[in-house]
């Protein structure tokens, strides 16, 4: 079901792969609410995945981009503006990655080159990314900027590694960059801390399975799909959000608000109770 | 512009006196997107309100309750029940007094009398409304209940008085019962942390107008009005933020993330720089 | 190993029951660290306890009194000032009860009165306690008060019930006052945030001791113990943290940090593996 | 007063540059309380700070790092060892600068070498301090780290620009790495988050001055000094807090649980009510 809910808006969407990329289905809900925008990955990312089939569907242009690169991410803007012939209402940043989580270094024996990486990708590319767009004049007043956050900026995950500390990062320049575009633009900027997800880039971090049911189980609506974050996602675009800014919401189904739930709790006894298990620590 | 957010959505509102109200704006905000709905007040506040003004508006009918007395809060919902033919699927929770602050006792000489009832009108009554909900099996499927909040729940502002207590016990309420109706019904409950706001049941805390500049000028976006409190409250009740439970929601144009701004620091600045001012403590 | 943090100094403890109670290890570390002080607790709990034993150990005096009367709570203070001849240096608040927890009613059911009794007790009688010694002017200056909590007052957990309820309000209120009482009195106000803590009070809690374990893998260091808990509680106390005050101080291990730990996952993954364990929800 | 509190304990400090520094002060009182310890700072540092001084006054060893090389961090530690014959039990964090606050660079125009470059300083450098001990076993069981930060790491203050982003990495880093030192180690890793500090390093923040004033009357107990808060860091060093870990402890009066305080509203209204004051925006 449709609202109309970004009827006439124009925004840029970064980091869509596949269908199960959250950004994905953020493309695909502001599409139905009526929007138009351009789609930008990695050349690496638009060769794997299937960005072509997106842009097709939903009528936009793939603009190549490395959003750690200054001179690229300004091209996604002023080419993003040239296709809209003027300002864009709302961005999306739904980018990280970290190389230390993908060659195993575990956080105690980090490559500090790797960790500059992950902090370049998953976090300071959304500086460049507004910093850019304040140069540029590029988004429309009462604009919407959501970037996608995880828990682990508050709470340590076993496994999480240095994902944690960019998403912190992350986080802070939302509320630092904020305040200046809330204060000379009258442009929001938030974070959306999204419950864990099964995407393509998701998938990598350690354990994933197990935490998966350990938050559907402790979350009391159970953990928050890609397609439910996007909805929340298109009305943080929309209008009717215009004096939420610098802000953290939690879309998790709950999660973060419970110490613990009678669900996990039956789950987690069971094993207390099985004596034939192997053993744990 | 309206949405057609809460088409063929039902809902029960607590709290509307005026025109000026948060309460009152739901309303309106509610019936454009297509809700139908009963409103509720207390016998006095009904004489000294404007409310039949709304009911005529909204096509809406008047239950009159005192929220703190469990016969009459189960009265408005089993009389919603009656009207709409079943269940609803959104409640607003607008309600708060306390007699120590209206009798000007402050916090370090409280009336335990009046306490007691800052508590039983402010937030207990939130409790009575889920618990009774609760038994009538009341609110469908992914409905969405929010009570409006304040950030005197997590920080202390002088008059705020006992308000403060009243607001963190509600905030607690809504995370308690929020676990138990999420995993028991698939049902949401929130707060929303709203800007100080002038109402009329607002007014009579102490030093509100300079306190309003200050958050005013504090706030990148501004102190969001009752009329934006009202199209963000409509956009939790919609099916868009299915996901989003126990949480409280900071509506508030940023106040509550930042520390210093230019602009309110400029205006503290020229009283530090007044030599003919009169002294301060 | 004693430093002598609290030479000469006077306090008064409320809420030591026997050997097990954080507020018992509270006196006898704070004996150790050259501290005098009262004791006090419930008639009921005076028979039922071992308070005796305690008061004896540490050359201490009992007075009897319910802590939501104020009477009697009036009683202790002017007492424990005639005793030492003067004001205090610190409190401990280490006080809860659920009637609702106790008779079973779940959080869906509560009885009002009861609940009413929960806040009373848990709570309120902290703003008696710190309402009466500000009336007789009972604390000096820079003097340390310390109320025992709990992190169900952020996050919710099965069985916890209105406790949860109680241990936010009993945060707020620590907040509220100590804006007063450090405006007025240089006087701090902090709640501590223990582990929980298999306690005689403690043990009623529905599924205790699944929990404990789940908090102890969770926890980097393991959860804390009473003991452990009483070292932290007269550091609080003594000259060394004058300028922290209206804080909640987490003491927990680094539970409340956590997302998940290695250990707690393992134990959790190893129900998720189990054939032949019963069935869960 | 003297409490023997760190008695037999070894240490290193970094980041003591004047009599001004917080380091400088818990490197005073350390050795009060019976600590030995290191000293470390960047050549540049010891060039134009007092170091000597402090290091023949404690009886220290001043070993010259700059702690965002890895090789000269390893080198700090394995000398600290080498002194001590053996492990240390505490280490002080205290290091933060900014080049785009020093060349006055605003936060939406900030220089990317910078932004690196203040992240790798003021955050980076405490993960590599830590990794470092960590490979060579450095740490005593029941050791603690702590690093000192400030709440611009949650809230946004004018003027602060990037330090904000660095000090919300810093606490991440903390209580990422806090887990694995605690479930490894037995270590305690916590920032302090300390009321803003008239230090030579401090004293480059923009409007300084008036938010100095600011938070001094919104806080019930006025700022933190420098020597305050080396009383508590040596607290949070003692064997007395052994179980807290991961955790932001605000130590700043009160300031960061204030919302508004009497004293601040009235110098602010003072400007309100000037007619002859110079206009602001």
């Amino acid at each position: 079901m449709a609202y109309n809910l970004l009827k006439g808006k124009k925004g840029i969407i970064f980091g869509a792969l596949d269908q199960k990329s959250i950004a994905w289905k953020v493309a695909e809900k502001a599409h139905e609410e009526g929007a138009v925008f351009t789609l930008t990955n990695t050349p690496t990312a638009l060769r794997f995945g299937e960005l072509d089939e997106l842009a097709k569907k939903t009528g936009s242009e793939i603009i190549p981009a490395d959003a750690t690169n200054l001179n690229e991410v300004e091209s996604v803007i002023t080419k993003s503006m040239d296709i809209f012939g003027g300002k864009v209402d709302f961005i999306l940043h739904s980018i990280g990655m970290s190389m230390n989580v993908r060659k195993k270094k575990v956080y105690n024996d980090l490559d500090y080159g790797y960790f500059a990486k992950t902090l370049d990708i998953s976090a300071l590319s959304f500086h460049k990314l507004l910093q850019s767009c304040f140069k540029h004049d590029a988004i429309s007043e009462w604009g919407s900027v959501v970037a996608l956050s995880y828990i682990a900026a508050q709470r340590t995950l076993y496994g999480y590694n240095d994902m944690g500390d960019a998403k912190a990062l992350l986080e802070s320049i939302a509320r630092s960059f904020g305040y200046i575009y809330g204060r000379e633009r009258k442009i929001r900027i938030n974070t959306i801390s999204q419950s864990p997800t099964i995407t393509t880039a998701g998938s990598g971090v350690k354990g994933i399975s197990g935490l998966f049911d350990f938050t559907e189980r402790m979350s009391p609506l159970g953990n928050a799909t890609a397609e439910e974050c996007a909805n929340f996602t298109v009305m943080m675009f929309s209008d009717l959000a215009k004096k939420i800014t610098m802000q953290n919401i939690y879309h998790d189904g709950g999660f973060s608000s419970m110490g613990m739930s009678l669900r996990a709790m039956q789950m987690y006894n069971r094993s207390l109770d099985c004596d034939d298990c192997p053993d744990v620590e």
